[in-house]
């Protein structure tokens, strides 16, 4: 049997890490969760944050993975340390992939970031960026508005284009050359995004460069997949199937089932 | 004092890594190795690669590194392994920087690799690349006449455009959508090989790439230089200095100054 790679997140956002890690690495398998009865965590003190993301790592521990994806920027800014010390395989978040594909690109040193309020609060990609280069300048702005748009389903809508219009205005007219799509569930988004930024300002999606350093990691460490069967993967929410499948589906393809969650919340010891 | 990043290469090649980890890791010390008495390393024997490659390894390994980087692909191709079960700091290599990239960036599953006669016979790249995705097709050619351009300093002639056009014709129709400069000496010529490939085919550095990917790994593994004191780099070269030091200056900046080397191959145990 395979040993998975998991990936978590506050709800349908991590799918789009999910589906670079299928493209990416299509051998290996993995086990999700989305924890759809308590998104979005953008909006959410750090504290309870980081508990959840304490409690949902428990949860997919059982199942032993090779590797925790915390693909949730919000997460990552507040957990990330916390969660390498509570688990002894290779942890990854979705924040340092972006900084550096981001400072491979840049030719301008100027970087533009958008995110949840509690992703730009803490600073993260400011500080992530910095501790790398000290060339850069970062260019911040929250984007509150994206996420319930996207757990909704509504991410192809008219409204969703009016809404990233209004909302990236801030953002118009500076120097960026690039842009980091700091939350997972930004890349839902991705072509409006791109309209209204155009094209000297190109975009970088979190996913994919998660999925890419997921893959250097594995690979360094020993772990990557050699079996040449068909992974399985398994998906986990914790509210409603219903929307999650239904997004998910249109995400990833029909095969997708939603396994009905029981979910306890584990102890943590 | 800081522990520097330990980048060996046959020749000049590796300075394309060095001018990347310098601009993506700027704090980061370096210090260079450059066979440049036995360059080219692509027509040799593998066998003869791989002890030349245990020699310089041996020879860098006395300046208490914190990485190995084997910024060359015919000695990636065939001595990785070797000095991975040698030293006991991580070890990276060219060849599974530029095949993750190219993984991330295609959209049609084709990917053309260019580099030495060594590399290209080693089938390194098409083995990377299956290993990790089943369903890559890869167009491989091996363009010998690059690296003698790029080691005599002539990569900005007339005629360097007409050998880059010679070598690429039996690449140009194939339906690539993106090209790996699978040697560390092209990316000198990235700007003929780019002209004679068109818009549509992305080119893929594998030392831009290759940076990214020890900024990764520095990173996970807790080597990323925190001191802000700017670094001092150290370059040897084994032949005479002149024209490397040359090359050196013009691609990256005139402060590199080239230590006479006092080279004498190492023992090894």
């Amino acid at each position: 049997m395979k040993q998975a790679i998991a990936i978590l997140d506050s709800g349908v956002g991590g799918l789009t890490v999910v589906r670079e890690v299928m493209r990416q690495l299509p051998r290996e398998e993995i086990i999700y969760f989305g924890d759809t009865a308590r998104a979005p965590y953008g909006p959410r003190d750090p504290q309870e944050v980081r508990q959840f993301t304490r409690e949902i790592v428990a949860y997919l521990m059982q199942y032993d993975p090779k590797m925790i994806v915390i693909a949730c920027n919000t997460a990552t800014a507040v957990a990330l340390d916390d969660i390498r010390a509570m688990v002894d395989v290779p942890v990854v978040g979705v924040i340092h992939p972006g900084a550096r594909a981001a400072i491979k690109i840049t030719r301008s040193n100027r970087i533009g970031v958008i995110g949840t309020v509690g992703t730009i609060r803490s600073d993260a990609y400011r500080i992530a960026l910095e501790s790398i280069s000290p060339m850069v300048e970062v260019y911040s702005l929250a984007c509150p508005d994206f996420v319930p748009l996207v757990e909704q389903g509504l991410y192809r809508s008219e409204e969703a284009l009016h809404v990233v219009e209004r909302s990236l205005e801030p953002l118009r007219g500076l120097p960026l050359d690039c842009l980091i799509l700091g939350c997972t569930h930004y890349p839902f988004l991705a072509d409006s995004i791109s309209q209204v930024m155009g094209n000297d300002v190109r975009l970088i999606s979190s996913a994919e460069e998660t999925a890419r350093e997921i893959s250097t990691i594995l690979y360094q460490t020993g772990r990557l997949e050699r079996t040449v069967e068909l992974p399985v993967h398994r998906f986990f929410c914790s509210g409603q199937p219903v929307t999650f499948q239904t997004i998910a589906r249109q995400w990833l393809g029909n095969q997708i089932e939603v396994c009905p969650v029981v979910w306890q919340v584990p102890q943590i010891s």
